[in-house]
């Protein structure tokens, strides 16, 4: 890939690491740019362990690009929205973890992005922002599920109605992030975090990143019920093995 | 209205600011007040576009008026709560944002209350409290949903186990407060919030304020689903087109 | 008891204090000790209001003792997790309140053991950890329910990918703790909490520790009715008239 | 009331028999109807103890008035639906049961007014039908939600795609109807099954039309627990007291 | 055990026939009669791999006692009905399947039992009935839950509000009997049955019996998640390879 | 395609005619025919408006072609689950409605992709079953979850511990089917039926076919939220127009 796609990958080791690359728009995201991101997560690089996404040009993602939004009909803007939420999901049931690392901003649909990756690394200078209610519109790329799953429906239903902006620091608070760094060091962590993820087991990543969500929406019983299941089904094969023995041998598993 | 009243209405061009009004009880919710409540939202001004409530003497509200609650009978005490739901319900299902501006006590009923408002204001010196439970009674206002909303299952029992207090500045960290602002600046600050809700469209604050908080009830795909309706429909009428076309030409957009 | 066993209890006046005692295991939870914490909660002596569980030797518990859990076949490992979510059910619905007072590891199995308790106090210096993932198994004890309660399956995901760890101080901001004391004075500080739980109606108390619970796992408009069906059956009975009758005259209730 | 009035009641002893009266439109639900309905379901008179509802002209109801529906914008097809939800949970969350007595035409409109019944009788005759598909119109009227709750969403979804008609006979079946009875007999059908509901006590048909429907909405484990408050609860008054000792006195109870 | 028993246990090779023994009283369900029902399912035989439950004198069971049941406190209600849930639960999360031979009276508490069994069988003369709201209380014994999941939410509160009986023959058709037999053949079915079904793998009997139960009380993409992981680890351990080799070789399987 | 394939397609007008075509297996379902289900409706042809599915030889499907599922490892197995979700869910999502047309034998894995269409037609002599119990597997194909949906847990669970088999006409009974016919005209019926949703509007059989299912999962208030949702937009573009001009202009709608 070269500097003129929207979208940039960097193989990096079992690390793959997408750039969103429309600096002059702030990497609003058009359909461009989300088809590269369907067409990148359809067939993940066969020797990936975890995935780093970050912006180039000083910013994650300023969100929907709403100057291809325009005049569209209500239908029309039914299927664009279902469309994210299948780009969204693939993301978020990506066969390995993905990463964001988020600077400048992280707004709208790009925060509605962010929130369907596994773990999320903020500079504190981020501004986290919700500004569709503002422009007379609501939500559509996954964020009223997405988003409230991290800061409740109570603080989403606020954020929509004032257009109020949270900073990296209130973010990392509020769980918009699992991690705070000063400004510029957003990426440089979340490839250390990939790394650390890369080197568990594929199986148990697949298993934590889909089974706890999973769980997520069940009643508790329920819930109890699939964790014993997939407990019982992480104990199959070689890396359950490879994991018990070298904890007993009190040295790191190596998974391959 | 008068200084008499249990509440008062003040309008103030497109926001009604109501203030609770039994100073002398730090505004326990006694049966008038919830009738007074229930009667204003069962028939908002055609002009208002947001609401603030605060109360009077210092105090949001101290909570259900124990001394109206003496020696129901269990069949009283189902029927008072479910009236409490309705009203409750009303609020929260209010044609236009409600804002709450809470200053000292904000205990039992009073937190329950201010629960089923979209955005709150908290003074740094507000006390929030569950005491019920130390009384030997159950909550019945709905904070067993709402306040648990807020802060969680987990939190709502170790508060009505304890009786602890929060202040002002931990009940913003938990999620009882989206504003937290010196003594005495809670009234302004919502005025001011109120304002900037006021501004948006109408029909888009009422889906922010209705599908958000349905679509947490939902399961995650049923919830992606409904939030795609909401987009494709919050794109008719006339405000979704002064809203695009503002946006477009780089001005506020003023939905009338 | 003598300090032969690995789970002592002492009996102080109403409040039952339960120790782990594998100090040289960091009190992780082998069988010995996940059949007696079964035995206690099965029957719980008559005159106990309250119970607090510690760890001895300075660590709450290190989680599952894994040199036990080695070649397990997959379902021997669902047979075991179905155990620890029976003994851990027990817990969670004990007829009276459970405070956990936590130092040192809190970590896999420690922390979901933690997590059925209904108050949990935390040492600064705590450290909180879910490792499993590190070592190529999924929890089966409760975790992916009772922690994601806690803190939400986004953070847990997270937690469980990176290995990470939180102290004390970022646990109680998570919700993983709900007091926060220098390190030493966890337990000195849980059992002052279970002095205050213990001047409740014991019938108050055992509706706040299920019912709120309850409610959270319904839809809001179930969980409204069952608030009320709740609330009017606390005030049946000799409690709910003692705790009316001491507001009335303002002296603290005595629930005998 | 008269005979051009929309909704006729008869008020027979402690059962109030309402009658939809537009014979030339097959009782089509006219803003009008709807209105009466609402009208009546605010203020059930003191003495009624059941309900029953039937058509005029051989007809239950030929379903939403369509020719009324004509140009409506898609925010006022919202704002109607919604108006129908409110006048449909009022009737399904009547103080006392009612009845439904079908005859002819239980199409659309008229099958969702239907389903908001707690017990419905038809005759063999009658024509269960959901036309809206045919028509290019979604339902608005609850009837995804409560015909689906009688016949599953599978057999909702084959009707309205192929706009089916079942008999009383079917209907009776699928659980449509709850009694079947020949042609003409509806009515007195439903009048004597309302007059042993009426022998009841008011309290506990109260619970059964109120609780047995909310427990449905809960996981099992919460449903399980709302019931046992609800069987606490029935034990609670007089109503109570005689049913008891009437079984005991092995007489028919006298509930007043 | 002796015909003195009010719980009689025959063992029939790998089939336990258990036999409700209170002839006098229809069966009717009294604490003794629970407390054996609660002892046998806390300690299955080992041998047994189904278990068959019938009621001497012609009867299943006429309900719960309510000769024990006069003059209970709310609370007491309570406590009791709770303690039913939790033998229900043992008889539902029965090591092995338990197949219900119903005949007479199937009535109130009886049906609720039997709602807790996985396979019934009733003569045609069966009824059924749930007479609890004629006598003014509700339902306590898991009805609410396990009976609206045979026949609805709908069907159950029309068959409390009008204390109406089913036949065996209407009972088979609405779901609250799978096999249909004439008078007297009830337990020869259910033995039957039972041999059939202790024929299957005991692994695979406690997933059918515990798997398709839980996951009908998950969202749909949480159940079909589930689904893939007890699948999977049904194909665990020596009974899933004889199962596939029995197929291969084209013979019956021998799961020992 | 020709005769060769596992899977015809016989365009008919507007109408796609999908025939499984392994007729010496019964139509069992193995990879490949999955794999041509899976390109067929990933690519719907665009004048397509209902589908009709059908097998060849006699017999809908005998179900997973067990000969290829020999010696799989439990984490291959659950892949294979998911894969068939995905392509069961694509049918499911259908852009337009799918009509089968079942004969002989529907069991295992043909019951379950049977489960997944619209409209479900049977012959008398159909053989409904779901043998994986039989034979110590459990369900992968989605049969928990959507068989449930038709007949309930309870009826599934029955059905898969006896392995009994019901007829059509049974099946008619309980849910499996919509329409029966006697042997040999199914396919028949299912083209009629195909034809007369044909003539709806694209438009709104999606409605129809998502929304019902969708709002299935919600909780009753949140469902009735996106029932108006759903309404309202439905009411929006020229389908909808033409749909309530032909209605007032008393002439069947022509939606193109």
């Amino acid at each position: 890939m070269t500097k003129d796609q929207v979208l940039i990958l960097e193989q990096q080791g079992n690390i793959s690491h997408l750039m969103l690359n429309r600096p002059e728009k702030r990497n609003a995201l058009n359909d461009d740019l989300v088809a590269a991101l369907d067409a990148f997560f359809a067939d993940v690089p066969e020797q990936t362990r975890a995935i780093v996404i970050s912006g180039t040009g000083g910013h994650f993602s300023s969100g929907l690009d709403l100057s291809q939004h325009v005049a569209r009909q209500p239908l029309d803007v039914m299927a664009h929205s279902r469309n994210w939420h299948r780009v969204m999901a693939r993301i978020a049931h990506s066969p390995v973890p993905v990463v964001a690392a988020m600077s400048g901003a992280v707004m709208g649909g790009g925060l509605e992005f962010a929130a369907a990756c596994h773990v999320r690394v903020a500079e504190e200078t981020v501004r986290f922002q919700m500004p569709e209610g503002l422009r007379g519109i609501f939500v559509g790329g996954g964020g009223s599920v997405r988003i409230s799953r991290l800061i409740g429906t109570d603080r989403l239903t606020e954020m929509m109605l004032t257009g109020r902006t949270y900073s990296g620091v209130e973010g990392e608070r509020l769980g918009l992030a699992h991690h705070l760094v000063p400004e510029g060091q957003a990426v440089e962590k979340a490839v250390e975090l990939a790394g650390r993820i890369a080197r568990n087991s594929r199986t148990i990543n697949g298993f934590i990143i889909q089974a706890i969500a999973q769980i997520g929406s069940m009643p508790p019983e329920a819930g109890l019920y699939a964790e014993s299941l997939t407990a019982a089904l992480s104990q199959t094969g070689p890396d359950a093995e490879e994991g018990l023995k070298a904890f007993l041998e009190k040295r790191p598993p190596n998974f391959g």
